[in-house]
């Protein structure tokens, strides 16, 4: 998905935004400003969004001087998580279709990465829970995912954010795990995860645990390591997680399945779907797959 | 007041807000958001926010090649408030307290402002004035309003935008005609009132109106001619609507008393106010006078 020009006010809203998480200093703040300004002047609209993102966030690390302003937050987005965690583990258990339960959970997940922006509440959180366990949801796509990860052989799970994370595991613990690796970034950007939080979830014991390489708050395949690209390559089921997996996989020549909220109008407009639907979604290299299978049932 | 870095994105979505309204050419929209991200990262912050305001649609009139762009949105918003008129006149004669009622309908005419960037429909246009007309209002406020007014003798009155200067006839109406000079921009600049406007509202047959010879969307003194500028000095007392002439005038050491609806973050904090709340406010050279007459009663 390319940038469209919606997506910049938000650039330079959300670069103040972060520059106001990461220090107190205001002068910091407007060279951030007035950095990014310049940066978007000039964009290259063909583009994805995370590629600004990356350029935004390593102008802000250099900036403040700090590989990894967002740490802190992280760690706590995943402690919270973690003590969210054992109820929702009996939630999935006990449910009549713990695959979907999962997915709806991990959606939750991705929401609650709203919390790192504005001071997130318990109580927000377990609204949200309760919500995404709730709302409608499309079934057919459900057993789509369904199908297609039992015929994989190959599957690689793209995940998003610290603290989302530990939602992720209970839908990889549904996975067949021989076949699953979970991938993260390969140094920080904003709050999403490495491979210090796949093993905090505790992933690192379940499955295999892999990096892209890369630091772009998404999958830019050229700007992922090579190991990464082979394994992307090889693999015959992408789950791609959140936003940032899907505006730069959305026209990927891979079997993907999208799981993520849509936050952001352009991003519901481009989904056709409205601004905070639930989202599990096959991309289009799929359908004749699952239409197959469909049929053979 | 000055820009706030809050400000500037706000700035990046307006301009693209403005340029979509005045054009479908998607080129222009982007040349202008291209513009204005420049013109921001280089951006003097103690200018007010509508001295960038003033830069950005000269920009756009400019690349548009139009003079007047929301020439037609303006007279559909004077023929919109024209219709709504006699009903709401009739509610200010038969109020237990015209003033007051007059004053609550001229912030209801700021708000209706925001039809200008959505589509506003005639029954959100009901509920804002009903809620104007009921919402908490500082009485103490009212009071010191009515004590100026007729203690004054020279009233200049700094219209806001078109469709909104019918709504502040009906306050107008309740000045003392021959003291008061309505105000309206000199050129046109987004949807602010112009001499055109003041005529359509029906004011230059009750009262005098004179323009200031600017095409800032405020009331920026140095960019005034020399006759309004001998005006204003000469006034002894200002009422500035709007959150333009809120921000240019927020320090200026002239006797002014502020009406507006504060919809915007940035200036409900510099008020010391919630976003949403009715504004009529009189500045800080004014308090000696207000609290003098209020100890002489």
């Amino acid at each position: 998905m390319r940038i469209f020009l919606d997506c910049i006010p938000c650039f330079v809203r959300q670069a103040l935004d972060s520059a106001r998480l990461v220090t107190d200093d205001e002068q910091i703040h407007e060279k951030v400003v007035r950095e990014v300004l310049r940066l978007a002047a000039d964009l290259d609209m063909s583009q994805s969004p995370p590629a600004i993102g990356r350029q935004i966030h390593r102008l802000i690390r250099k900036l403040i001087d700090n590989t990894d302003p967002y740490r802190e937050l992280k760690q706590r987005f995943n402690r919270l998580a973690l003590r969210l965690c054992a109820e929702l583990e009996e939630r999935v258990r006990t449910s009549e279709d713990p695959l979907e339960t999962a997915v709806r959970l991990a959606i939750a997940g991705n929401i609650i990465d709203l919390g790192v922006k504005t001071s997130i509440k318990e109580s927000d959180i377990e609204r949200i829970i309760r919500d995404c366990l709730t709302a409608d949801f499309d079934n057919q796509q459900v057993e789509g995912f369904r199908n297609a990860v039992s015929r994989a052989e190959k599957i690689l799970y793209l995940a998003d954010n610290a603290g989302e994370i530990v939602f992720d595991r209970l839908l990889i613990e549904q996975l067949p795990a021989e076949k699953v690796t979970v991938v993260v970034k390969g140094r920080p950007v904003i709050n999403d995860a490495t491979i210090e939080d796949a093993d905090v979830a505790g992933l690192t014991r379940i499955v295999e645990v892999i990096d892209n390489g890369s630091d772009a708050p998404g999958t830019i395949l050229e700007t992922c390591s090579q190991t990464f690209r082979a394994r992307f390559e090889d693999a015959d089921l992408i789950v791609a997680k959140g936003q940032g997996n899907y505006e730069t996989l959305s026209d990927a020549d891979k079997k993907i399945f999208f799981i993520l909220k849509a936050k952001c109008p352009v991003i519901a407009r481009d989904l056709g779907c409205t601004v905070g639907e639930m989202i599990l979604r096959k991309n289009k290299s799929f359908n004749g797959i699952v239409d197959l299978v469909k049929e053979v049932k």
